[in-house]
């Protein structure tokens, strides 16, 4: 039954072949590989405005200031990435700079930290998709976690799937989202410079200041804010590295593809963030984190059914008036392009997982490629993981933006290291003065990208850790110590299974003493006696363990009366148990011979219910929990298919 | 960790022999089978009282004439089970008598609505001794559901243990409860003659009448209410039956002594129950179902904070006077009675459960003694169902006890229709005039029998069904639908798996052809092969499933360097399964060759860890899975166990 439902939600297994893939050209990998940093102009403007907002509406006019600073940092971060590039041509992402560079344990905290966000990537992605669903219908504006929640199960859905032939289904909504953006700056410039820009649906209200903020931005707080609101904003920064994990995707040349690729998605980014934040500033377009406690119209709050629309749909019914439809069309190319975030997430945590799972910093499950060629297991962890996420934080998207930047930044920062130390190590070994000069430059750049993103990091962190930063912190801490402990096991595991050139381990053991444990005289029994005499043993010999005395000479007699050619041994049972005197009577065997090997045979039943497995096999499986712990025994399992199993089938004539 | 535990609680296992027991003497028998009917005289007077209190003071002056009735059908049954020991004289109680008589369809039911009572004893034992303890402490009046949890707990424990070998330690709280109860009546009589008997804390209450009965106890709803009085008392019947139940743990003569002990059950019974009655009406004892609702103090509802006392602890404050110490004295007696009452439950309901397991007619699990020889899976299952039905009727004695009737008076009611069968088959044989005569005299008596319990029955039936009786009728109907289907399937197993003269099921498999399955070359596939190898079979071979190409190359290439005197075939896996290629492999092997046993040696890690086992095996155990359904398959766990599992010991050393 579970088969069936499985069939139908993911279809038919695909066979190996399947995975060998062309390259991809740069102008689908271009859309493919943005649309993660292109997808956050649906929420890091939003962050922008509504952090300044706390300072009332004359803050809000220095968003597009926090888009320069944070478009300074993109360009660092997006020439420090080509650099990276051009030093690792065959690609490998934060992972292995930072691996390679600092160390085993830094590789696994930036692992950890790559992790996380891509669960946040996929939670911060369907949640803001939720929001857009609700600036179109209102009415579900109180069910954005649950929106979010089917959102990611139609992710993993699809994901298990497998994707179709068709590449350009993923890279059409980004193109089509870039270029709907970039048409509704450019409209709204054009009817800005003729004076006729309308206002955005939120232009009338006043902002009510928090109280810290009543006399305006000031003194320390007011810079703290505006830290804030920068760190904020750098979630317009998130997905930038994808191009250079996937390198090795990429049609060649490559290195120089995906430097070009980095460069074009820093450029687009820049643009529409700015863009978006002039005209959102143009429109007068108000967003804050509280709309009932914080929006006034004509000195009154806001009314409970206010539902605060994103700032792109604002946009939209600004620049292309209240009729409705541009608003629709945004929303509906915004949620595109978040889907394609997050289902980018599902490509790459679960082909991080894997490589993590062969290194042995996850579990081997996490390893293998399932039905439809997808890595089932890390598609399904990071699904329950995005759904855990976004109930947590009841699908907060202010919070979540804070976890997701956090993580950003921690492996930013760590790559940056990276790269210095790679350019340090560099510089012993190059002799030229220009060569060196060079060296030189790259390195400074990278030293610049590490203050920036420590900063942000800092930020991040100081202002927001008691308001669930703390939380991804505790993320990437515990899944570091997983991992870490994980491989601990796995290369003590591997050291002591190694086969040495001795080959010890291949010592024949001298002789086969069978045990067969029975408990009444019935068709499983002989079979196992049958299958057990089939093997040849040096010694064969049955067991019953007398439990009840009736039922030990019932047996026994019918032993006698149908004359099976095996010796029965009773073994008394004072306590009643069945494992404790087989054992007893397994070590008195090796204590003898203790080279020999014991096989003990069990003959098992094979049931067609779950029920009848609660009233079967039982004694079974706790004998055979217990012989598993003792030294040169093995267990063979003679199992017996019940006819409830398959009813028809003739085993019995078919088993001999 | 959890070994510990249980031995800390239960103790050390006790041996088979112990098992033998001394039979039980009269005066010891008396009082351990007199519990459960006993100690009725907790709650059955109350369960009288508040019922007749619904039509107001007046009717609950009519008090002992329900009990008179009450008495009445006590003596029936009383007479009617002492035909049925006289008749039956080696025991077995009402489930043997129903099912010789009525056929095993009646039996299971009978089964069904005595384990049904058992549970229900347990319940409203525990349930009433809380009662009595918030008598005694009235802040604990709201958590009378925990505190009966906890008593079915400490009885849980204390039979697991099993009984020590003092059996006067059961005995005595019954006789000491009969003495108090005995004086306490006898005190009271004296003081009403000379005219001093003292009030009951409640006599100054009015009661306030439901709605129907504002004109007192009239017509139809009035008779009803006297039925429904009638029908609950005879929760003072409950238990009677427990001396037929247990004749054969009686000293000789035995059936002689299990009428002696009938009779004296009965007289005592019947002596205290009409005595408490007596005193309740002449001490002006008010108990009302709904103390806020339906009591008044000067025509004030009494308080929130107003713990309505039981009525035995209300007789010994009027009686012994209101320093207290009668009422704890009384309280303690209770509880300790009540406490054997359901401690004799938990023998019973062991008892019957392994019974039926052993007749197939409940699971196996059931059926065998644990450690300390009580049947520790019947003593769970008792406890644990219990503890359920307190809870679910939130410990809510009116109600427990409708239940508690209802099925008592099933197995009363088919246990008399038993008997009136085993009458009327013994009249066709016998001949003489005056053996005749009695044979009809006897079967009048279980007539009427039959009779009044199907009355007692009806009554509640009709009464109750919708206040909670229906779910008694639910248990016991769904515990014959599983009792019947568990018995069908145990059979059709019986059937398929019996031996016959042919022995057919032994034919030996002509030839051994093993497998052992390869993933990498490590310690425990060299194990696998040397034990494989040491068992001779007529062919191996090592079968390696190629799932990812580059370890099937490395371990290919490991298998030549090492020259593995073993073959090894590799499966093109192109859905990337272990199993299915095997299994299609060793289907062709059986193609083949059909007579042909095929053994798979799977080589297992035994790790110390839950959290390791999570992260190895898990490809075995789905292989094990797959392979347990294919016919003619044997599969041979080759453990290896991890150093994990045993810090320094030195297993491999110690295999070969």
């Amino acid at each position: 039954m579970f088969d069936g439902l499985k069939r139908i939600l993911v279809g038919r297994p695909f066979r190996t072949e399947r995975l060998k893939r062309k390259p991809l050209p740069p102008k689908i990998a271009l859309p493919i590989f943005s649309s993660s940093a292109l997808s956050s102009l649906a929420y890091a403007p939003d962050e922008i405005l509504l952090t300044l907002a706390m300072a009332g509406v004359a803050a809000t006019l220095l968003s597009p200031l926090v888009g320069l600073a944070v478009l300074a940092v993109l360009l660092v971060l997006v020439f420090s990435y080509r650099q990276s590039v051009a030093a690792y041509p065959s690609g490998g992402g934060d992972y292995d700079i930072v691996r390679t560079n600092l160390g085993p344990r830094s590789g696994t905290a930036v692992a950890a930290a790559l992790l996380v966000d891509f669960v946040l990537t996929v939670a911060v992605s369907s949640t803001s998709a939720a929001h857009y669903v609700a600036a179109v219908f209102p009415a579900l504006n109180d069910s954005r976690a649950v929106i979010a929640s089917l959102i990611v199960a139609v992710l993993v859905i699809g994901n298990l799937r497998g994707r179709g032939k068709g590449r350009w289904a993923l890279a059409i909504p980004v193109y089509l989202f870039v270029g709907g953006m970039l048409a509704m700056i450019a409209v709204g410039a054009v009817l800005a410079l003729t004076g006729s820009l309308g206002q955005a649906p939120s232009a009338a209200f006043e902002i009510r200041p928090e109280q810290e903020f009543a006399t305006g931005l000031q003194g320390l707080a007011g810079a703290l804010l505006i830290l804030r609101a920068f760190s904020t904003g750098s979630a317009a920064l998130t997905g930038i590295e994808v191009p250079i994990s996937n390198v090795h995707t990429l049609s060649k040349p490559r290195a120089r593809n995906a430097g070009r690729i980095l460069l074009a998605i820093g450029l687009l980014s820049g643009v529409l963030t700015f863009g978006t934040l002039l005209l959102a500033r143009a429109t007068g377009v108000k967003v804050v984190s509280d709309p009932q406690a914080s929006l006034l119209l004509d000195g009154q709050a806001v009314g409970a059914d206010y539902v605060q629309a994103p700032v792109l749909t604002q946009l939209a019914e600004a620049v292309f008036g209240g009729y409705g439809l541009g608003l629709v069309v945004v929303a509906v190319l915004t949620v595109g392009v978040l889907l394609m975030a997050g289902n980018h997430a599902f490509n790459s945590f679960p082909n991080l997982a894997s490589h993590l799972a062969g290194d042995g910093y996850l579990p081997r499950q996490l390893r293998t490629r399932g039905d439809r060629l997808g890595f089932s297991n890390g598609i399904l962890s990071l699904g329950l993981a995005a759904i855990a996420v976004i109930f947590a934080f009841d699908g907060d998207v202010t919070i979540l933006i804070q976890l997701y930047v956090l993580g950003v930044f921690v492996s930013f920062t760590l790559s940056q290291a990276g790269m210095l130390r790679h350019w340090s190590r560099l510089l012993v070994q190059v002799t030229g003065r220009t060569a060196r000069a060079s060296v030189q430059r790259k390195r400074l750049l990278n030293l610049v990208g590490l203050v920036l993103s420590a900063l942000v990091l800092l930020v991040v962190l100081v202002t927001r850790f008691t308001h669930g930063a703390w939380l991804a912190v505790v993320g990437i801490v515990l899944l570091m110590a997983v991992m870490e402990s994980l491989s601990r096991h796995y290369r003590q595991v591997d050291r002591e299974l190694a086969v040495g050139e001795d080959q010890e381990a291949a010592a024949l053991p001298s002789r086969v003493h069978a045990l067969v444990l029975v408990s009444t005289v019935r068709k499983p029994v002989l079979r196992a006696i049958a299958f057990a005499r089939a093997s040849r043993p040096s010694k064969l010999e049955a067991i019953m363990v007398d439990v009840e005395s009736a039922k030990t000479e019932r047996t026994v007699a019918d032993w006698q009366r149908l004359g099976i050619p095996v010796p029965i041994t009773v073994l008394a049972s004072p306590y009643r148990t069945i494992a404790d005197p087989l054992i007893d009577h397994i070590r008195s065997i090796r204590r003898e011979s203790p080279r020999d090997l014991v096989v003990v045979y069990i003959p098992e039943y094979v049931v067609g219910h779950w029920w009848e497995q609660l009233v079967h096999n039982q004694t079974a499986l706790r004998v055979k929990n217990r012989l598993h712990h003792e030294p040169g025994v093995v267990v063979a399992s003679v199992p017996w298919r019940l006819l409830s199993t398959t009813a028809g089938t003739t085993e019995e004539s078919s088993a001999h």
